[in-house]
Parts: C-alpha cells; sequence; structure tokens
C-alpha cells in the first residue's frame, strides 16, 4: 500500500493483533462496507456511494462546464484548491497502449455521449502534464472539438514560489510560450 | 558560500594548503581578475567584462523584445532553455521596501529611458512567481504600459511532468485561472 513499507505493515498488524483487536473488527467491516457499497458515478465515474455522485447530483453547479481529470485525488485537489463549480468527469488513469489502456478503459465512450447529448459550453482539460497525459489531452481535445464544444487546458509553467533558475528547461520554455498579456 | 559549509570550507582550505598551493595561486589570481573586471553590462545590467554585454551587442539579437529577469542566473536559465532571442534587462533583486530596495536599486530608471527611447513590440515579465516577484512585475507592467509597449508575463502553472495532485493549492488555482483554450 503507498507510503507503507513491509516494517510498518508488520508494526500495524502487531499492534492491532496485541493491543487493539476491536479496531481491527471495526476497519474490517468499514473495508468490507467500502468495497461493497463504493462504486462509480454513473455520469462522471468519480467514486460515490450513491449512483449519482453528490457533484453531478447538485442542482448548485453549474452544468455547462465539464473538467477532465484523471483521478478521484485530482478532482479534490480542484475543489480544495479553486473555485471551480462545473461538473467533472473522472477518466481514471491516461491513455497507455502499451499497459492495455485505451479509450475504452477511460470511459472515453461515455464522454463522448455525453458531449453529443448535453450542451457543454466549456471542457476544460486537467490531466497531469507527463507525456501520458499529454496524449490523453490531445486525444480528449480533438473529441470536444468533433462536437464543436470549446476546449481549453489549464496553465503549465513554473510553479508559484518558484525560481526560474530553479525549473527544468522544459517548464520555462512552456512558460515562455504560454505567456499571457497583462494590463 | 551558497553549497559550503564550515565542514567543506575547511576541507577546501586545507586542500588547497597541502597539496595544491599552485592552484589555489591561480584561483586568487582568477578572482582578482574577475572583482577587477566583471561589472555590468551599460544597457541590460548583466554580469560582463565588457562595456556592453555579448547579447546586448549582438546584431543577430531581435532588439523589439525585451525579457525583464530577476537574476543573471535567469538568463542563462532562459537562454538554455527557450529559443528567446531578444533583449534582457537584468533587475538585480526585485522591490524589497524592507530591505532598502526600491526602483532605483533595480535600475528601473535606466529601464524606463530605454522603454521610452528604444521602440520594442513586447516586454515579457519573467520575475519569479513570489510575492516580490510579482510585485514588481506589477510595477514594471505599468511602466510599460505608460509608454504603450505591450506586456506579457510568463506562465505560471503545474510544472511539467507535474500531477495535479501534488501541485500545492495557489499553483492550482493560477493553472485554472490561466487556461488557454485549445484547437
Amino acid at each position: 500500500m503507498p507510503g507503507i513499507g513491509r516494517k510498518s505493515a508488520q508494526r500495524i498488524a502487531f499492534h492491532l493483533m496485541e493491543r487493539d483487536r476491536a479496531g481491527a473488527e471495526r476497519l474490517s467491516q468499514a473495508l468490507a462496507e467500502a468495497v461493497a457499497g463504493i462504486r462509480h458515478c454513473r455520469r462522471c465515474r468519480m467514486l460515490t456511494e450513491q449512483d449519482v455522485c453528490d457533484i453531478c447530483a447538485s442542482a448548485g453547479r453549474d452544468a455547462s462546464t465539464l473538467c477532465i481529470v484523471e483521478s478521484p485525488a485530482d478532482v479534490m485537489a480542484v475543489e480544495d484548491a479553486t473555485g471551480y463549480r462545473g461538473l467533472y468527469f473522472v477518466l481514471m488513469g491516461h491513455l497507455s497502449p502499451l499497459d492495455g489502456i485505451g479509450p475504452r478503459e477511460l470511459g472515453l465512450d461515455e464522454l463522448e455521449s455525453r458531449l453529443a447529448s448535453e450542451r457543454f459550453q466549456e471542457v476544460i482539460i486537467a490531466t497531469n502534464p507527463t507525456v501520458e497525459g499529454d496524449a490523453t489531452a490531445h486525444f480528449v481535445a480533438e473529441m470536444a472539438a468533433r462536437y464543436e464544444v470549446p476546449v481549453s487546458r489549464i496553465a503549465h509553467g513554473v510553479p508559484l514560489g518558484g525560481e526560474l533558475e530553479y525549473v527544468d528547461g522544459g517548464t520555462l520554455s512552456h512558460a515562455f510560450l504560454g505567456r499571457r498579456s497583462v494590463v
């Protein structure tokens, strides 16, 4: 499990067995309930206990913008950091043909039917700026363009608080190309 | 000195005195020559041995764009990473009133006279995305606007290869606001 190595795992196991058997019982039940109850939202593929997740079901969200992210953790990050009030579509990964992950595995057929049936004013692509994320962004952008939905991608550049001198060349080059006029 | 602590300094000193007195002599001379010979370029304030630095003196550079950076190291970074072929202006710091660093210390009067006398098509502000860098950028942008020179600032956002989940909230928020349309 991420962040827990062999030693930590052993320490946790001994702790639960020697001192907190009731806690182990509760953890076991919680896990069983999670496995049984948590599935993907029918509309955005986010993890949820309902058929449709809270964000998709909310009447307070702006249904005219759709933000495409790679993982549920990205939804959390965008919700926490930005004032974004639109909907999401969670790919649950990125295109990676070598690992057998193609458009079908990312639910891009579902995305296509949403693009066709709903009237989006903007699709914001927020996949990671990695090679696979870029390829996925390109694929999604072309699909959205086919349905004549305006597409944008979140900015790539120097992170806040960063110093030019310590930023890698690719990022600096992107930041230069992506400069925006001010005033 | 940056990157050299007390122990390293002692080790270097002993090495030079015990095993490489000729090297110490050469280092001493090189430093003395540097102190005597290196000054600021009269036009862009970059460190140079001439009156005007190589970039300012070069006929091959595009004299219609001016990139504003905080330090000579930033000039190196931009030169190495991007295809930028214009001129530079090196502030040698950022506005920091508490440390007594105001517009005069950054040579902004020199910058102003260049903006007034030369016909720039674009001023690209590449100060660091820190609080002081932002304040400096704002000051320079207003100055350039007074001379009706178009101003842009390099992009701030998620660095290449970064993952949304691990990017700080401020950067993600900026990346969202700074999204660009694609296709």
